[in-house]
């Protein structure tokens, strides 16, 4: 299972521009069969820093995610969009442990 | 619908001891009627850095968590085996929209 928790910094003025991309990319994600959740969250004292939770099946999943048209034509939009570079980590689940996380 | 993320910070030597009493906490605590999520993470890169990423259906039932007796025990431990204060951040769901959120 590969972890990764993304936050991006959006320009003001391109904050619906980077959300409707960005949900998008996130409906057509969470259909690639090694995605096992791709979800999009808001700051709510900051509505310019969005962050992205991704659990993939394993590391080829991710790089597999990576190539797609999807997320190529997100980056683009997301490139345009950001105020500045954004920050991430990578997690091991360790509640719920990992054998019990599954694609539903 | 309340969503919290929180990162702790943890002394090595007790990360065990946080990690244990942190699970029994989050075993406890998914069965609160009003907790839709409750995961807990550890950064693949740091070790004694923690993540708990909490879904409440309401303030309310955040506020009923805080006082349940498996959290105000968990407390304890967690304010013994922190390096240094901890921060967080609220989220509203995005993707998917806060209306497909239900405890399952």
């Amino acid at each position: 299972m590969y972890i990764f928790q993304v936050h991006h910094y959006i320009k003001p003025d391109q904050i619906e521009a980077y959300k409707s991309a960005t949900i998008e990319n996130a409906r057509n994600t969470i259909l690639e069969p090694g995605v096992i959740r791709f979800e999009m969250f808001q700051d709510s004292a900051n509505p310019a820093h969005f962050s992205l939770f991704e659990v993939y099946a394993d590391m080829a999943a991710r790089d597999a995610h990576l190539e797609t048209g999807h997320f190529l034509k997100w980056k683009d939009v997301y490139l345009a969009t950001q105020e500045r570079k954004g920050n991430g980590d990578e997690f091991n689940a360790v509640f719920p442990a990992e054998n019990l996380w599954a694609k539903k």
